[in-house]
């Protein structure tokens, strides 16, 4: 069983909490500070979260959102994650937007 | 920390072998019969599996999947992985389905 | 402007009504039933709709899923569209599971 | 037909070539100069492009983005759209950010 072994990725995380109305930000906000516990590198856009780090450390925040959320009262939860894995070369999120800006110019 | 519980889950998976060519089937098999391992209820459809099962088998599910084609020479891969989870009531992907179906009735 | 060309796609839709509570099912059969005026195959799943037809074809049918929605009142709508074109051969929906499934017996 | 109306968007688009080896910053590149052509909002980061503006120009990107990468020899393309639109107040992609920004201070 190869699954102790660590993966790194680089991901992205959406959070949708749904039956608690419209405003979602105080969810959101509360994820983020979920992830900084683990050590994975985040990054905030408008549509949800960069992540880089160990695959176990991901889905683990992704887990405890799920339950914290659940906890304070939101009834469903839905939940996209994305991630990419490579073993060709190394990459971090910074690289990957580097890589694409240098044949912009 | 509450990351113990378990979290029942219904999903999707889309797995997105890079760098091998167009032809990925081989490679959706291959993750099909390592999600059979697990305690996972699984339904394949033209763009992914749906999944329904706990949150932790799930997602060792899709870290092999990531190791297991790696190490067959598979250089990148992007998975995306869809999760709803609710406290409100027992849901399954029958229902999910049935209660849709009957709407169109 | 190759624009005018049509665009032949596999796609999956999932669409998430937000501040209407959790039961979501009769706002998915709405959109389904949107789905059929439009020249597109469907095939409702657990986690959403698998559709199949013309590029253009597929995305009015979300525009319309979206403002028939708001007109009835959902404040808030996240949809996800994923799609695959290719033109290296002709696929359709079922060649894509008869694919992997002939590589599971 | 309440199509002709314009639906105002924020979304996140993921493009995927596949068939063409694991070097895609190329074709990202590409795809991003589309979209400037549109009266689109964009905000490349990590995992994909933040746009904002009418769905209608948000579609005929896409479109364009797969029938260019098809022209030069992209054999297959897998993209990912999420869209968010909502009738209950006007929100920009800053806004999203600061909202929770402004709960994470």
């Amino acid at each position: 069983m190869s699954n102790k072994k660590s993966l790194n990725c680089i991901g992205n995380i959406v959070v949708v909490p749904i039956g608690v109305g419209t405003s979602l930000s105080k969810y959101v906000a509360m994820c983020h500070k979920i992830l900084q516990k683990y050590p994975i590198k985040t990054k905030l856009h408008s549509n949800g979260t960069n992540v880089e780090g160990d695959f176990d450390s991901i889905t683990q925040a992704i887990k405890e959102f799920h339950h914290t959320l659940h906890d304070i009262g939101v009834p469903r939860i839905h939940t996209e994650l994305s991630i990419g894995t490579r073993n060709d070369r190394v990459q971090t999120m910074k690289d990957k937007i580097d890589s694409v800006e240098n044949k912009l110019k």
